[in-house]
């Protein structure tokens, strides 16, 4: 077991992950909790903590902190938003990505510095940010060439797409793709004809994919949603394939208009692509790029931790 | 007061309108009850009624009917359905309009027969169906000129655009925007930042109206949505503005959609049209459509009485 030269989390909305990483930049021991920024651990009355940071904090890694003292704490996510436990502001784009080590916000905790890496944001017509997934792109990064265009997608409940050229971060879009199909499937009528999936119905999704890339598709979402009902209302489609045929239909049109704004700007229509997330996800996206003649994509392994420690590494917090 | 030569129903989902026609074919008497087919009455036990929607009828016009006995009782709606009293299957596009009262389904009810008017069923790769629209539709149509070619807006939980050709029905398409702006608005990111809205605030929807025409709008409606978040985030959009806005940007990618599948296929970009609805809610689709230069709007009034006293003349239900 290598000795501790960083302590760094990945500190969310609804989780706290925690890594102890070694001199070889990789993860020794990983640890996940529920505190969430939204979710913080109730202080008791007797402790001398000051917040429930302080206590989710001592809880993900006390242990490691008091066995190496030395070794820097970083933090990534929405623990640096307003709602967070210090704010660590946006950075505007473009942003280059060995420059956001620079720019880091520290808070005092009961047994040190914690070091909080600022999201990104993007101004404009329609202003976009992210926060977490810049540490990711960092990570996911760190293997590639110099000087290497690339595009990275993070399927999620909100996916994002991260387009890096010359290693810094030009642009990136947002598509609330996984909360929508969430929401639609839990509260709107498509769910009421909709049985569980066991996620291997393959036609079924890329059928929904097709769709959205056909000429029906043109009518948008809003639209073509409503098929996954009426497909069943005709018989096309029973209620365990619906689920795969709306998965599909979204992630379809998120990559549909994907491809169709690059295609409008310019760029290249089939750009090396990165994929960080789930590996389950990642291969539903791989196999909708893949209709779209997108086939150069790579997942990303550990991201978040090599991300973490690579901006350890710009902010001088390596030993 | 006129004496009653038809009683018409409108029986949908969660209500149930009734209306006592005259001779000149106008409403004598309205009344609206919560009796939709998912929320009948119980039955007593002491009733001679069958069930519930037996029950339902005679609270709605049972006295009309008892005053009345030569009067036929005509329904559109979801009464209709799989689900409801007894099932009118849907025809078949393309239909002409005049030819839809000649296959209403019957069903006997405790003091004589009731007509149902059947729904619309258009096949295809997405599939499309109406139930009750294509009453409104006739409805809103029994004032025009043979042949004049409509367009008809009928905006709501579920939108339903219908093309008139030569009277008859030729195609349809439904988008879920209600329903989608409900659920995005209770159950997403997005409602978390908004407050309520008195629905004056005209510049933020036509904001969202415009963002969906625009280039921007091309990463559609999963991506342009996060802006409702991030225009607050930066500042440019405050907490009762972003409901409004959202709305202008749903209704917008839904009538961009339109124009563009217009456009696509060789139809005229500025139709006659016609909205059939709620006024606040059909005045919010005239102020988009007009952003797309369709600016030959009317509003349809009492289209669903006149559609089922049209439908019931050409059933040969009239004295």
């Amino acid at each position: 077991m290598q000795s501790t030269k960083l302590i760094a989390l990945d500190w969310g909305t609804t989780s706290l992950r925690a890594y102890r990483i070694g001199a070889n930049g990789m993860a020794q021991e990983k640890r996940a909790l529920p505190w969430g920024i939204m979710n913080l651990p109730p202080i008791g009355p007797g402790s001398d903590l000051r917040s429930g940071f302080d206590l989710a904090l001592a809880e993900a890694c006390g242990d490691w902190i008091e066995a190496a003292p030395q070794a820097a704490v970083i933090a990534a996510g929405m623990v640096g938003s307003a709602q967070g436990w210090k704010e660590a502001r946006y950075l505007e784009l473009p942003q280059t990505i060995t420059d956001i080590g620079q720019q880091l916000t520290s808070v005092s905790h009961a047994r040190g510095t914690l070091h909080i890496v600022p999201g990104l944001l993007q101004r404009g017509a329609l202003p976009n940010v992210i926060r977490g997934e810049e540490t990711q792109v960092v990570g996911a990064l760190s293997e590639l060439g110099q000087n290497e265009d690339v595009l990275i997608g993070l399927p999620g409940t909100h996916s994002k797409w991260v387009r890096v050229q010359d290693r810094r971060i030009v642009h990136f879009d947002t598509f609330m793709t996984g909360e929508v199909y969430a929401v639609l499937r839990r509260h709107t009528i498509l769910g009421r004809t909709m049985l569980p999936t066991d996620h291997g119905d393959d036609a079924s999704f890329e059928r929904g994919a097709r769709v959205a890339m056909s000429e029906q598709g043109q009518a948008g979402v809003l639209s073509t949603i409503f098929s996954s009902r009426t497909l069943g209302l005709t018989g096309e489609l029973d209620g365990a394939a619906q689920p795969e045929y709306l998965s599909g239909l979204l992630i379809g049109h998120e990559i549909a208009a994907l491809a169709a704004t690059r295609r409008t700007t310019g760029l290249d229509p089939a750009p090396r692509i990165i994929l960080i997330g789930d590996d389950q996800l990642c291969e539903r996206y791989r196999k909708v790029l893949a209709l779209h003649a997108m086939t150069t994509v790579n997942i990303a392994v550990a991201a978040t931790e090599r991300g973490l420690w690579q901006i350890a590494s710009q902010a001088g917090l390596l030993p």
